[in-house]
């Protein structure tokens, strides 16, 4: 198979650096194609041993009377390739992998994206989560490419520690996760998923932040507009509109860091 | 005068973009040296309307018997210039301003940065601050340009809302601000400025963010550490070193996620 620079509609995608690579390996070490590493690096024997020692973890750990395969990750010196697909910057490893898809868990917390646009942004959303054990993102196209080398390695390799999954539009993300369905009649109903509290964040959101009625449990989602125009006015009908309290002299937070404020307070242990 | 391209000893900066543009004309116009505006911003009128507006209403306040001079915002279209100093992104209007220095605040709250590395981050953490009513930022050399164009972009304006002083070292920072001063002898004693509450963030701080005992009064500082290394271990030894509880999935969040929660946490309102 011949590895080459990174396309949306590529099957696969590639970690930049040592660490994200090693977190690939360990959280998802059965869609690692193979790993590159530099004549320059100095620890390709540690590489090595991590990779076999996973494989060897997730066999045991699989093999419980089914009989399921037993996978390797193959590691090779190959600088000319990683100067290819890292745009000459100082990567030593590089680690390529199938892209895959996921469902998020129903009676977790989420994270909502509504077309996030720049891929460092996604990215650090996705550590900022991970830090904070939001472990379900959605993220409603049109959206950066998650799996684009920049947001994986903007999210230091936190990509592979959460699920998540694409939506055309947030109808499509609430009909497949939230409490009401149609039923025939047009009528709508509470489905077997019960409610999820939704909490949009909004310049002019009704509650603010700290004062927000926190979720009894954890079937909630923390929904994020886009960098530069938030939300749509309509998401103001949606649950408990949620603004972070500022002052006159900014427009508004980075969305990062609005994200990041929000997962926090809504975080904190005992919610 | 002739504008040429920054360098970190140039006597002047630049703003590009109409919004930190404008930031700049509001908040310090006396510092302005001129705005340059490309023949395709529909708008020109309307820049040079808010400068002659400021101007006049800056001469009225500042008027009261001594007879200040009147200051004038020359602005004038060189799409040349424009795009030389941008390098050739998206820029229809850039602001010269003079480098200008600050003490800060004895008595509000502070965020020191000890060594940020990044100019991105430190625009943002500037921005931040701003909108969390934080005006007074302490920096420690060596550090991030403060006034290159990339941190003043980042912070899209808001560096002309706050006041920044540049240290040489913490020790400095803390003879000038904090608690305590050499007297003779070798003795130490509570100086004029009475105490000063210090906040150090690190990863291993021994109060939690949201059990760290809050400040009575505005004269506290955030301190937060260099991008890849933190705080240097002494930093535990000042006042109440803070953590911000996180998952074992990631080493650490990134710094302006970091800061934007702490200043979120410290800044609420009845603080």
């Amino acid at each position: 198979m011949e590895i080459k620079k990174y396309k949306k509609d590529s099957d696969y995608s590639y970690t930049l650096g040592a660490f994200p690579t090693l977190e690939l390996v360990d959280a998802m070490p059965e869609k690692v194609i193979e790993i590159l590493v530099h004549s320059s690096f100095p620890e390709k024997e540690m590489i090595g041993e991590k990779c076999r020692k996973v494989c060897e973890e997730r066999y045991k750990s699989n093999n419980t009377g089914s009989g399921s395969a037993r996978i390797t990750i193959p590691v090779r010196q190959d600088n000319k390739l990683i100067e290819k697909l890292s745009d000459k910057e100082n990567v030593y490893v590089v680690g390529v992998f199938e892209k895959f898809s996921c469902s998020l868990n129903r009676d977790a917390r989420h994270i909502v994206l509504v077309n996030p646009s720049n891929m460092g942004n996604l990215g650090t959303i996705i550590r900022t989560a991970c830090g904070f054990g939001y472990y379900d993102m959605a993220i409603i196209e049109p959206a950066a490419d998650i799996f684009n080398p920049k947001t994986v390695r903007a999210s230091m390799g936190s990509l592979f520690r959460i699920r998540h999954e694409l939506f055309g539009s947030f109808e499509e993300y609430t009909e497949k996760y939230s409490a009401t369905v149609r039923v025939t009649g047009g009528e709508t109903a509470l489905n077997k998923n019960g409610a999820r509290m939704f909490y949009p964040f909004m310049l002019d959101g009704s509650c603010s932040l700290q004062d927000a009625p926190k979720p009894s449990n954890e079937k909630f989602s923390l929904i994020f507009g886009n960098e530069a125009t938030g939300l749509p006015k309509e998401f103001s009908g949606y649950g408990c509109p949620v603004r972070i309290e500022q002052t006159e002299y900014v427009d508004s937070l980075n969305l990062t860091i609005a994200a990041g404020i929000g997962m926090y307070e809504f975080g904190k242990p005992g919610i």
